[in-house]
């Protein structure tokens, strides 16, 4: 991509208004830009971020479920059949200038659940399980974190259907390691914490992320590191649930999954039924497996930076390598010095390398400047000095005459 | 992916209470479910179709213009700005419980204008192009249509900024000749046609392909093939634009494409403007493109289709090979016909093919009836006739022991 062509440029300082960081950081750096409190626009940049993002998160759970995809607007009606249009006070509403009442989908529970009764006949049909990757609306009061909490905001969002608890409970543990690795795929240290469970289960599980100004506090065993939400924290005299032991560090942490058995609780409502091997009829178990993938995103941006910029890591940076052309004062120089660029961005993206190209006529300090806000792991700079060996095959010349640096930033962050 | 996870089962007939064909194709093989009017899930199938669908779109579109993704929550004031508040009646207005109003954005110039202020300040920024693949909302009084008129339904949009007409003119160009390949890619001849290009320009173009029961009539010249939309045809003695012939032939069609020379209809309201060479202030001019994606996809399950089912072209089919696993009554017959139907699914998927095993416990009967009706355009069958030759390499295997059934309707509709 030309850097010229990504619709946004850098700002010399961070919006003042913007009491967020990962919001700070990503507006200056031309990755997302602020329509309204909460809601944002994902530049090229961004949207190439938030993309990586959802393929990972794709990927890993093809492997537990299919893909679907379910509409935003929600007839009012299944949301009275299950008594939410009600008690979910940031749930919006539309009045259609026709008549109908439709609800904007915060979640997906009233819609994945009616549509459940026609795949679901026998105990032979089940268990089934889909996830789809889609926008969600919340009407919240404040939306002061950036991408951290939006009005409309980005998720994956999986429901699982099962003939009985014990099926419920070994898919809930499959996905759970399928999260710890998403999250460590994606540069972070989940801690898996016990939250409210609700009226059908012990405990919900949610996947928080130290962070120091994050929402929720947290209660990790010193011991075994599972957490406790404070939600559910009787203080610190309370058994580790897996280790039993009752030594506690109390963390600030940022919410970045949840995983939730729901039993009959949206099932009954609608009536999912299936019929066991005695030929009874039996109620469904659901589950349902939330990751923010926006969310992630600023999560990341808060997390890995420094006094320049972003450092992205490498799995969901927007490019790889951010080569940077140098301009010349002199004209067949300079001439010489675009060739020079222009031909290694096409080799390098020939190579299957994300390239980034700093076409734009400016300085070469304000170029570098830009490139420590960006934050792309890779750095490749073509100068006067670099052009001597303009034939050598690219992967040599790579080497030899471009000045290439490595940002290690990111991978120290990884391996602390 | 296993038939029997595809969250939805075939019914033996179309839905009743459906006056769309698509609709009735698409829900019958259970490629989608409908919500309400005009408001669709896409069940794991029908999310693969529109997948590629999208894909291929976002594939061309890259060539000449970034990905972007802006938000469907859109301030009231924007929409004021631009006097389309009150003016465009489909527009879904939403009243936050915190005293705040959005549109749910049926289309983005209300986004994008804005949002091109921070990246364009002089000629040298210019031109600019964005693009995205999104979620759009139209309060439609009627939604009869299926797929091809809903009230959320999904499009890529793509925006231009340009310094003066002769480069909108210029990329409005290169855009009509990228618009045509997507077409013929997706297997539709389409038909470049003239309509109503507002108070901006003589024309906009509308990419329309006939349909017998589409909801736009068209006037296509004989001569060179470049069509009338009826709002703007003066009848039989006008004259075709492009070879001056005055020979028509009336046609319906459905629209799958439209773009639109803006010029500065949404820049003047937001205060677009450049500084041209010679330190002047310019307003921007702007173009706009569209492509409906949900929309396709039903036009196409409109168009490729017989009796049995639908027949969709491979670009666009959710899998590449139906394999499908006849059962034995014999239980160790049974147990070797499964196996073997797995071995060939993993090999298969390892050689990169896509593919859909019927692995469910029906009939030789139901499972070729559902075949014909989801229409994938190669079908393998292993039956006991076929387990002979279990350790023959899967290449020839394909071709010696499995009965390889080439559906050529698909293709026939190609050459046509």
């Amino acid at each position: 991509m030309l850097q010229s062509k990504i619709f946004s440029k850098t700002a010399k300082e961070a919006p003042k208004d913007e009491p967020s960081k990962n919001a700070r950081l990503l507006e200056q750096a031309g990755y997302v830009q602020k329509v309204m409190a909460g809601v944002y626009n994902y530049l090229p940049l961004g949207t190439r971020v938030l993309q990586k993002i959802e393929n990972l998160v794709r990927q890993e759970m093809s492997a537990v479920g299919n893909e679907v995809f379910m509409p935003s607007l929600h007839p009012k009606e299944n949301w009275l059949a299950t008594g939410r249009w009600n008690s979910v006070d940031v749930l919006f509403k539309i009045k259609s200038i026709h008549g109908f009442e439709y609800a904007l989908g915060p979640t997906h529970e009233e819609i994945v659940a009616p549509a459940a009764r026609r795949a679901i006949n026998s105990y032979r049909d089940l268990p089934l399980s889909v996830f789809q990757i889609q926008t969600k609306f919340r009407d919240e009061a404040r939306a002061k974190s950036g991408l951290l909490r939006g009005r409309e905001f980005r998720m994956k969002d999986m429901y699982s259907f099962h003939a009985d608890q014990a099926d419920l409970d070994r898919y809930y543990a499959e996905v759970t390691e399928i999260y710890k690795k998403v999250f460590a795929r994606l540069g972070l240290k989940s801690i898996l914490t016990e939250a409210s469970g609700g009226s059908f289960s012990k405990y919900s599980h949610e996947f928080q992320v130290e962070l120091e100004n994050g929402e929720d506090t947290i209660y990790i065993c010193k011991k075994c590191g599972l957490a406790k939400n404070k939600e559910i924290f009787s203080g610190p005299d309370e058994q580790c649930t897996n280790c039993g032991k009752t030594e506690w560090r109390e963390a600030q942490a940022a919410e970045v999954g949840n995983i939730f058995k729901l039993g009959t609780k949206f099932t009954v409502p609608f009536n999912i039924k299936f019929v066991d091997k005695d030929g009874a009829e039996q109620p469904v178990l659901m589950g349902c497996y939330g990751i923010g993938t926006t969310r992630l995103m600023g999560l990341i941006a808060e997390l890995f930076n420094d006094s320049k910029g972003l450092i992205w890591p490498e799995n969901v940076a927007p490019f790889q390598v951010h080569l940077i052309a140098l301009q010349s004062k002199d004209p067949a120089a300079q001439k010489s010095l675009q060739k020079h660029a222009e031909t290694l961005y096409k080799s390098l993206q020939k190579a299957g390398v994300e390239v980034l190209l700093d076409d734009r006529d400016e300085s070469a300090g304000v170029k570098f400047n830009d490139a420590d806000l960006l934050g792309i792991p890779w750095r490749m700079v073509v100068s006067e000095k670099t052009l001597a060996a303009d034939s050598i095959e690219l992967k040599n010349r790579a080497a030899a005459e471009a000045k290439l640096v490595k940002i290690n930033k990111a991978a120290a962050q990884f391996t602390q």
